[in-house]
């Protein structure tokens, strides 16, 4: 057998000829990439979206499959029905209703992860050039996905009160007048992945009335709705729309683990029906094994308490970057406040391209982030980033932002003399661009380029270790 | 919120408009929609593919996940890498080797089991009306997957010795002189499902140099290569190829548990670059406890002697299977004789239609089969039937046999007179017809219409028990 790492270019090419179109638009997801390298132990990754599942205590891990050895051994190693057991659509029922949904367990199909949903949906809903609409920026997980569908996708303006839902009412027009209906309307509305923002009350009123007077399809993602450190929750969108026009995705993923791959979608029993087909040829069905661990581990009845845990340990480490993006980036800096999830979304000066500050932060910092042109399907979000506050404790938090600002600041240092040489204008060109819309000001209508000066409370978080 | 269990027409309407196209041609698998008929208690099914999960011993389900609770919790609840951990594909070499074949881990993705394979390698190669090049019969759960990227499947008939090469080159050199090419060749050579049969050695050589002269890509799925039960093993065609035109497809479902959702694929640098991304898309990363899982397993060294087991407990089943068929079918049925796997097909007259026996069947006896049109893309099939034998112990196998036989004798009795009149050359329509060439002759230029009689061995299966 030949040394087959040597690829050949004419290897490459006699492949090339067999490939299906939708591969020329399938590009790998920044985040994915990221962390094959973030995964060296020397490199403080605020890239990832990782839950902190050190925090599970292995006896309790122990307990439940201990007691799948004694009690269900053979069904857990058995494959299952493709839409799940009853029993993990029990325990999706009780999760849903802590967030004020009322489920139906006819109405759902387990899934391998949050991310077959999306993967599922597009299949079930886009022919080649057909709209998905979502936000911008959107969960970077998801832009490989509507690519390899081949859609096109359209990104809606946010604010920090969510996707600017009177945007959308426009584009929806200008599409219209084109003859063209999106397929549907992709949504992270609660602690949004990455720009931390969640979509307002009034605004999801409105996104829902649009959806039903439209007769359009709308998918909400909501993987972190129980991570809130903050404020009183809002209706899902499911809950407000009855599940009607809305779909639902949900995930064990980010309240237990994300390395069982458990997640959910509930969907009108037409919709569902091609969700099921689409899952049989996809993977048959959702891992036994894992769902008896869901159930095993529902009915200790200990899960709430476990998410509780959760939002303090990451209300903790939110609270420490957020102070170190006051300390330590530059006054031109903004980001977001976020109220829960995982995520803060940092703008910099329009002149500074993140890529190229992730090349230089990894290889002179051995620090990680996500650029931001991995949430836009056209090339924006270059001088954005999406900085993860879970995967990592508060020490490598601060020390990871520390390592940033460093980089940061000498870009700054870099370009400052040719910026003010060449472009005068500069400063209103950031304050005006897209990026800006995600920002971190309480309400809509401030100035989306004011630099945000937050609170310092270095000493609370030096209290605080984890 | 309403009751959207009475779906109206209105409704189904509504959605129907913004289905895509694929979704047209997607339709059930039928051993899927089977499985949940046959759950029920009281039904006898040879139905589904389920090994025999039960024969794993409880305790050692919990050694090992006791293990991870103890050594590794925190990275077995977490993300992985998407093409997977180091570990689990070191088992997998483990594994290839054991079959004779020599893979690199640089070649492999773990995926969510093996149907996920023929996902993410339709997905790559497939655009719609792209030809897939399978047996006739061909694996069911496959029908769903190449429909769901509406490929132009084109099923090549088998005979004893297997897949009938010479026809293979035949079709090839039409396709040729339509300017069409195939983009891959879908073959289950070892023990297929549905057929049983396995590919001659000779015709493995000439497989693989068809592959290499026409740089044609061959997928090679191999579930039930370890579980033979008696004969020499076979060199697998990926060993044969040497990993350049031969993908390989392999699980852990049928040796270790279906319930853990772990299967891979070894293929090229380039092609493995298109999976990966298209893996990302799907569904992110396998199972990361399930990978965890099979690393403590494969560490505890006792993986060869669990498939001796499982082969010591099939063969008794397939054995049974045999005996009961001849004792309980009718002198024109005829069915094949695996040397391994999980499958016999069988074939009855002509004008019998397994879909409706299979109703009866249900309906009359409670005992369930695949019929055999779901092994085809063009509704040929109609009179043959899967019979599986490693999820029903013997006194399940034989009774259900009894009661399929009882069923076909009724068919028989109330066609006979109507066949008679109206179509006195049946006998060698049947011989004929192409079911016919998945028989159970030893040789393949043997007559196909012989009825096989097979030595009876009722007392040593009484013996067995299980």
């Amino acid at each position: 057998m030949k040394d087959r790492h040597q690829t050949t270019s004419h290897e490459i090419e006699r492949y090339a000829g067999l490939f299906a179109k939708r591969t020329r638009q399938m590009r790998s997801s920044a985040m994915r990439d990221l962390m094959a390298i973030t995964a060296r132990p020397d490199v403080i990754s605020l890239a990832g979206g990782l839950p902190d599942t050190a925090s599970f205590p292995p006896e309790t891990f122990a307990a439940l499959t201990d007691r799948i050895a004694r009690e269900s051994c053979a069904a857990a190693l058995q494959y299952g029905p493709t839409e799940g057991f009853d029993a993990t659509k029990s325990r999706i029922v009780e999760v849903m209703a802590a967030e004020g949904m009322r489920a139906d367990p006819d109405d759902m199909v387990v899934t391998t992860g949050g991310q077959q949903v999306i993967d599922l949906i597009t299949k079930t809903l886009i022919d080649p050039g057909d709209v998905v609409i979502c936000e911008a920026p959107t969960y970077p997980g998801a832009v490989p996905t509507f690519s390899s569908y081949e859609a096109d996708v359209i990104q809606i303006e946010m604010d920090s009160d969510g996707m600017r839902v009177d945007l959308l009412e426009e584009t929806l027009e200008r599409l219209d007048r084109d003859g063209r209906r999106p397929k549907f309307i992709y949504t992270v509305p609660t602690f949004q992945n990455p720009a931390g923002v969640t979509l307002s009350a009034p605004r999801r009123q409105r996104l829902v009335e649009i959806a039903r007077e439209r007769e359009l399809l709308v998918l909400e993602d909501n993987p972190y709705g129980l991570l809130r450190y903050e404020g009183e929750p809002l209706s899902p969108l499911y809950a407000i729309d009855g599940g009607e026009y809305v779909l639902y995705l949900g995930t064990f993923s980010k309240i237990l683990s994300p390395g069982i791959r458990l997640g959910w979608v509930c969907a009108p029993a037409p919709v569902l029906a091609k969700v099921k087909l689409g899952k049989q040829a996809a993977d048959l069905c959702t891992s036994s094994l894992t769902q008896f661990l869901v159930d095993a581990y529902f009915d200790e009845g200990v899960w709430r308490r476990y998410v509780s845990d959760l939002c303090a340990i990451y209300r903790q480490r939110r609270d420490a970057m957020l102070d170190a993006l006051a300390e330590f980036f530059p006054r031109e800096a903004e980001w977001t406040q976020p109220s829960g999830g995982l995520f803060i979304w940092a703008t910099l000066p329009e002149f500074i391209d993140t890529g190229d500050l992730l090349a230089k932060a990894l290889r002179e910092e051995r620090v990680a982030f996500v650029p931001g042109s991995a949430a836009y399907v056209d090339g924006r979000g270059g001088s954005s980033m999406r900085l993860n506050f879970s995967g990592a404790n508060v020490n490598e938090i601060v020390e990871g932002i520390r390592r940033i600002g460093k980089v940061v600041d000498e870009q700054m240092a870099l370009f400052s003399t040719f910026v003010k040489k060449n472009s005068g204008d500069s400063a209103s060109g950031i304050a005006g661009s897209g990026r800006d819309d995600v920002s971190d000001s309480q309400s809509s209508s401030e100035p989306m380029a004011d630099v945000v000066e937050l609170p310092r409370r270095r000493d609370e978080r030096r209290a605080q270790g984890s």
